[in-house]
């Protein structure tokens, strides 16, 4: 009988065998069989086994999740209380695989009740709630590498924080109880620790520091890179010290929380809120849970939905909110403010896409920014950049690099929505080569994306890739057209360019010397030849340069109300010269102007620039007489050397086609 | 003061107001101010938020994530109870996007009181705890489908369910309240239902129907190829009804649940496994809950790890742990067994290739099956096939379709780590365009592959690509250059194979006729010339014709322990026809192996072989004498017509050089 069983329960695991007065039979097996093996999943359990979801799958990979988390953790804290951050990171290795890792941050620390449920809990967390733009969401990351340590080391995680400067730190070791999803504490004390306030994170995991050692490196410097105002010290295992220096005394301006906007809020989601709200009215609803709802447009899409004002909002029918939320598609509202958002800004991406070619020399760094646009009710801004050649490799796929809310993405490029983007544009048209014009095209260039947004939506809990939305493929997908048109329009503006400058000096060389030469065959002083050769140019020619000044950099002090740009003085001056030449026979009178960085500081401009805008300065450029030449200057604070390194003018007011050097305004 | 504090919550979010004596101050957010926001995050909130995780990103794809999680849902709950699938799906589509989608089985039901947790609730369930194959595993598909139709409609979800024959079923209503992740039951009734039992999902949702019609249609295509004993009827919302039709009546080897495998285990799994065994001693713990370890290779490994076989593993260290886990890798242990895979199967893959091909004729269909391995002590194996030539587009990248368990995998092919194995692979060695020998390749081919898994690591729950699991990678890897190599072999052959006919053609042709004439012009009879043809031709030539016959089916009963394959005897019979000619001078004598698919069954065969095997069958051919021939036969049911549809042969005791039509047999 025993063989039967046995055999049985390989080949036909469906059924069951029952005792009855003839012996054993077998039954089909049925719902309630199946009932019984029905039960909770731990998300602890559900992770543990699949870790490789939240970026465990290999040991390389392993190590570089485990050093993002703990540095995101580390930034999003010291930002959310307005510290400049300093981040520790060090890694120890022995020779059997395990790495010890050390993240330390100067933030406002964790009180100690929290502990245990922020490091030793999956899902717990500050900024899951909260609609603002920040590196962690998810409430999952620095406690699954706690829970990766202890999967693969069986060793405890040790916290160590401290939250106020006089007194000590508490430190505490502990375990995750994965059946449960709740942190087991093993051992709690309290140290001096010379900081005012911060925590430190320890956790052995198993990783592989050979292979990964570059991907860490590359992280970190890219997370310097655009986090300037961050400092990054790394200690390797051989004790090598890298130190990611801060450039820029001021925290980047803080993303505001805000409310969820009515544009493309899901059903389910606006019903939720309207059973959760305080509000006893429909407008008062809209007004005070919504964003960019002001009385106007709220009283439009109430029209619109066909519903009354005073409505109770919790007693709504679903019909009426279905009317609702219809109604929102046809009321013009306006986008969601950018305060929430805190893009790179061009300056660090051509920093960043700098950085990556020194000793290439590229042709051109070209950026584009999109304006804020918005998903699902979440708001999101796509910047691009754009390198070309150089010396970068004509061989091969170009290269992506890929950041979202300030953290630089390093795997599965394959799957993120900017590399679809990406390969739905035809790039041959650009100069690109690309098999059947779909793909990512192969050509020596470097495309870099930023997708900041309040919620960026990952593809998994991995954060290492962003899922293809329409609406971010779109965003993207335009900026890179921007870009690309910017790269035409930039060549063309060179070959111009080059062709005038060859007959300029083709004019001014030539002319004067046979002039020279014709007055002294014929002794007769050498005739003035400003008329002639603007006769013969008959065109305003500007030309600029631009010149880099260091200034002592005075030591600032960060306090609380004046987090504003002016603690960029210190450093570097960007001078920039434009000298214009009227070359025509007639005056000309026109405006001017120059764009520069949102992030620049404008110090001394000369001659006054009649308007001083968030990303140009304009003049209005008196008149200036055939063959005489006007020169100006501005200075720009806040930049490195290198920054601004070239100007990008615009003109109005005049016949574009009689300048070089400038192409027509097309308003801001 | 109001438009202070309006402006500073704007600007410096990180502080707070403080009110004293003297008014309003500012003061830096601190660690207790932040643990006012830290709270947990309900799983349900998490995936609501983060639906593109689970594969609602945007609407085409919500739609056949819906599909797929309500049909592998029912495909697991009727293989589970050993019932033959009977699936119906059905879409009704509106103006305004809701899309009404009602999927049907004929599995065992779900118990009522299971209802609300199985449908409302994420993160239960009965398959994630069980070490067995299975299309869903981690509890969330189908709860998700009704999470994503809540948020989108804010209509509940229908589901009707019986469990018993003489009972009427269940209608359940239910909504999930998503801060607790928790189902909300509406309501609920009983009503008549004519299935013996069943279960109906009805959830409404928002889909685009329009884009992702093409895909539903390819999804339960693809599905119901590779699980032929599913029958699945799709009723289009236009009323047009697709039934693909049950093709087997058996179904697929059912796979064992087994316990885990000591290769690979992460040491925290370990450690928690000996916290909660039953075993008192540390040999039966291992012997109990781990697979493949039998008395001899428990001891060596206790030994190994200088453990004590007496130990109580619920009393080791964390050293003992750590010795004995680094005494699992020293240690050779068995393959996990083969019984908890159910793999796809050679015949099936290229049933599904030829059904992609079809009216193509492409050059050759070759498949590949690497033997089972094992990833983080979870069993795996990888099934590939590739398609090559005929009217397959010569531009464009390789298509690749992907199958996990038995489910077609549509989204996020970048992502998935077949692409990344296929992508290793320099493909212009086997006759492929591929730029720099890295990427997908070009050219006309398909390739396909499956993975059989009792935990498919996929990258995110919406499942839709694999984690790059280096083990996994590599099989991938190995079983493409494996085909690759097939496909070099094949063309050698083929070429070899045309050579000699051509010289074969011309010998039979032309000898004849020049004896003839010779015989006629002496007026003496013509001469035999089989000898000399012989001593030319100088080979044993092996040549092969198929055939298919139709026989009737007999109506098959699955009763519930012949779920063998001797159903397949009804359907078609496929006849192989092999010839044998010794154009030698000597006589011939040699052993001639024919492969057959391993789930075809061989009827009659003539002579009669000495072996037959699990995948060939062997023959010791009696002497051939020069110029004599000799017939092999033999009969193959379990096929479709053409799903053999070339012999592969190979002979042994022979130089391989004297024989065209077989290859060397290197053995099983």
């Amino acid at each position: 009988m025993n063989t039967f069983i046995i055999t049985f329960s390989i080949t036909a695991p469906g059924c069951k065998i029952l005792p009855t007065k003839e012996g054993y039979i077998l039954a089909k097996v049925t719902a309630y069989d199946l009932a019984k093996k029905q039960k909770e999943i731990s998300v602890a359990e559900f992770f543990e086994r699949n870790k490789h979801i939240l970026g465990f799958g290999n040991q390389t990979r392993a190590l570089i999740t485990s050093v993002k988390e703990g540095v995101d953790n580390g930034l999003d804290a010291c930002e959310e209380a307005n510290i400049l951050p300093d981040i520790y990171v060090e890694i120890k290795n022995r020779e059997d695989g395990e790495c010890k890792l050390i993240i330390e941050d100067n933030g406002p620390g964790v009180v100690k009740k929290q502990i245990p449920h922020i490091f030793g809990r999956l899902l717990y967390g500050s900024r899951f709630h909260a609609i603002r733009q920040s590196r962690g969401q998810q409430g999952i990351g620095i406690s699954a590498v706690v829970l990766y340590g202890q999967l693969t080391t069986g060793k405890h995680a040790k916290i160590t924080s401290k939250v106020e400067e006089d007194r000590p730190a508490v430190v505490t070791e502990l375990a995750i109880d994965t059946n449960k999803n709740r942190a087991e504490v093993i051992a709690r004390d309290t140290v001096h620790w010379a900081k005012p306030t911060g925590t430190r994170v320890e956790v052995s995991i198993i990783a592989d520091y050979k292979r990964g050692k570059r991907f860490v490196y590359d992280y970190l410097q890219s997370t310097s890179i655009v986090n300037p105002h961050a400092q990054i010290t790394y200690k390797e295992p051989d004790g090598a010290k890298h130190i990611f220096e801060r450039t820029s005394e001021a925290l980047p301006r803080k993303p505001a929380e805000i409310k969820p906007h009515p544009y493309g809020i899901e059903l389910g989601t606006l019903i939720k809120l309207a059973k959760h709200t305080k509000s006893r009215k429909l407008s008062t609803f809209l007004k005070t849970e919504f964003s960019s709802m002001g009385d106007r447009t709220t009283n439009t899409a109430i029209d619109k939905a066909n519903l009354e004002k005073n409505l109770d909002p919790k007693i709504m029918t679903r019909e009426q909110f279905l009317a609702l939320h219809k109604a929102f598609k046809k009321v013009k509202i306006m986008a969601p403010s950018t305060d929430c958002l805190s893009p790179i800004g061009e300056t660090l991406i051509k920093r960043s896409l700098k950085y990556e070619t020194q000793e290439i020399s590229p042709e051109f760094i070209i950026t584009s920014s999109r304006p804020p646009s918005v998903y699902s009710g979440n708001p999101f801004q796509v910047e691009v950049g754009l390198v070309y050649g150089g010396n970068l490799p004509r061989e091969g796929a170009v290269r992506v690099m890929r950041f979202a809310n300030r953290v630089p993405l390093l795997y599965q490029q394959g799957g993120c929505v900017t590399t679809s983007a990406i390969s739905s544009i035809d790039w041959r048209r650009y100069g690109l080569d690309q098999t059947s014009g779909k793909g990512i095209p192969t050509g020596p260039a470097i495309f870099l994306t930023h997708i900041s947004s309040t919620l960026i939506p990952y593809t998994s809990e991995s954060k290492e890739a962003i899922a293809d939305i329409p609406e971010i493929e779109n965003e993207v997908k335009l900026a890179f057209r921007e870009c690309a048109r910017k790269v035409q329009h930039h060549i063309h503006k060179k070959v111009r360019r080059v062709k005038t400058r060859e007959k300029f000096d083709l004019i001014t060389r030539i002319l004067p010397e046979i002039a020279k030469k014709s007055a002294y065959m014929l002794d007769k002083p050498v005739p003035s030849l400003d008329a002639v050769i603007t006769k013969i140019m008959d065109v305003v020619w500007i030309e600029d340069l631009i010149e880099y000044v260091k200034v002592s950099r005075k030591p600032v002090q960060t306090t609380l109300i004046e987090e504003s740009s002016q603690d960029h003085e210190g450093g570097t001056i960007t001078k920039s010269k434009i000298m214009i030449v009227n070359y025509k026979c007639t005056p000309q009178k026109f405006n001017l102007y120059a764009v520069i960085p949102e992030d620049a500081i404008v110090g001394t401009a000369y001659p006054k620039p009649s308007k001083i805008a968030n990303n140009y300065i304009k003049w209005n450029i008196g008149t200036i007489h055939p063959a005489n030449k006007i020169d100006v200057n501005f200075e720009l604070a806040g930049l490195e050397k290198g920054d601004f390194d070239e100007n990008d003018l615009y003109i109005e007011n005049i016949n574009p086609a009689y300048v070089i050097g400038a192409d027509k305004w097309e308003g801001d």
